[in-house]
């Protein structure tokens, strides 16, 4: 146990919050039922794999850490409400608390997530974050990435690839994107870029039961992964389709509700493929190659 | 990402639980709506403090990381219903992870709790594992430490004091009893016994404004701690006050309740003082002197 009690600090600054009544230090926090489904998520990121704490600092670390959890809620199209934050701070690092858990709040504030209970502990190892998240369904309910269906066009929410470059760090979880989007059109399926373009696009295909071709011409290539071509040997679009951590939002919807979208979105948006019955597949310009969960476009 | 999914296994060996539809394995897991209060806990246990990997083994790890986290439903009088689990697996760690999460399962399923969902990462560190687990209050509302009143009787469900002898490890939530309890009696406070009998009493008069008189010859001391004296130099009761770990509960009634529990108890209880306007004290032999929360007797 610290000497500083991070919890009780963050709880008294946790704004009041209409489902959330703030406890006053009891063994559970208390949410108010609201009648709608709940999400829950939760990832936990540790220094030297999802950060370098020593480059990066603790603030740093501290916000990406509830950024990547609004992205998972915001993959629902979820209203994000409520987080809980253990930690294991390595052992002296006072400084290092108070830093990750002012980038927590800042990222909270932001979203009007209430920081409502946690565990902080200190050991010998380096510092881990596990963050577990809070949200509810709209009135739509929950998109699920499971509803992609043959014909559906597929959508993403921003430029990827390259985000390894400091990106990463810095994601915009895509929540009140996915909430406009829920309004106006019928999301069939959706997912964030966390493993990459292809992979998150593979795990909609699994449990849609269906495929999908991409068009190689349409996906939005991040100057971040042009960038990384220069010395990766590798080119843009590999980089486009195999990098992780985006956290563009990556969704299906009907034909016709894609040509609204390409009409008039609430937010911006690039068709970049349809599905079909079965497989995944780029074309390049008229040809269709096999396209792998990593990025990897096989020659035929 | 290892290279088994644990959490998927976890999830396919989730047995259907009313209020937990287990979802195809997307962004968040989904909770239906119960119409009650929910209550939410975390506790993250790390490989060096909270259990010595090498020797007791990741099975027991994931006990435990279930077990305290249960206290804390528990300590609100609450019903389990569901966990999400974030780990960091030491890297090659493929047996750890299978072992942890039999571990999880077992208790998981011997309190009716669905694992819905987790994060399972490998890193160059220690085992960190962190669950955070959810419930439900029943229909007579949750239990908090606010409550206790002078007159009040102070109760425990069991001995305690030397639980660094083993019984750390192996908790046995009292989920059951203080569900019991709440059926019979008003609970006015409630808390499970982590950090000391006397640390944690300490809790519950700082949130109820008011103060307690622990009865030196009642309070039920542990074998453990009667062993852990022979070679700590201090009493067995010092180890009774002070010790943590011990996952009973210890809570507050009226008097008229406290009688009639002392007549008939669903469950085991000791009464071990009475609340009073101010202060933390043991009354030993008609002799009252300060009590630390430290479990630390001033002599006056």
């Amino acid at each position: 146990m610290p000497e500083f009690d991070y919890i009780a600090w963050l709880r008294s600054r946790t704004p009041a919050h209409p489902r959330v009544p703030v406890g006053p230090g009891d063994d559970c926090a208390v949410l108010a039922p609201s009648g709608r489904p709940l999400l829950v998520t939760t990832d936990l990121l540790t220094d030297g794999t999802d950060f370098i704490l020593a480059e990066v600092g603790a603030r740093a670390a501290g916000r990406k850490a509830m950024a990547v959890n609004l992205s998972d809620i915001a993959a629902m199209a979820g209203v994000p409400t409520a987080a809980v934050v253990a930690v294991a701070l390595p052992r002296g690092g006072r400084a290092v608390g108070e830093e990750l858990y002012v980038g927590i709040r800042e990222v909270a504030d932001e979203f009007g997530v209430a920081v409502v209970g946690g565990d902080t502990n200190s050991w010998d190892g380096a510092l881990v974050v596990a963050v577990t998240l809070f949200g509810e369904a709209t009135a739509r309910g929950p998109v699920l990435r499971s509803g992609a269906r043959p014909g559906d066009w597929v959508f993403v929410t921003g430029p990827v690839g390259g985000s390894i470059r400091g990106r990463h760090l810095t994601p915009t979880p895509r929540v009140r994107e996915a909430l406009r989007l829920h309004e106006v059109v019928g999301l069939h399926s959706m997912i964030d870029i966390s493993d990459g373009l292809a992979a998150d696009l593979n795990h909609i295909l699994e449990e849609s039961r269906c495929g999908a071709v991409l068009d190689a011409a349409a996906i939005p290539v991040h100057p971040d992964a042009v960038e990384l071509a220069r010395t990766s040997g590798r080119p843009p679009l590999a980089h486009a389709l195999g990098d992780g951590e985006d956290f563009e939002l990556l969704f299906t919807v009907s034909a016709a509700d894609g040509a609204r979208l390409l009409g008039a979105s609430p937010v911006p948006v690039v068709k970049i493929g349809e599905c079909v019955d079965a497989g995944l597949w780029l074309d390049d310009g008229g040809r269709r190659r096999p396209l792998a969960p990593t990025g990897w476009v096989h020659d035929l």
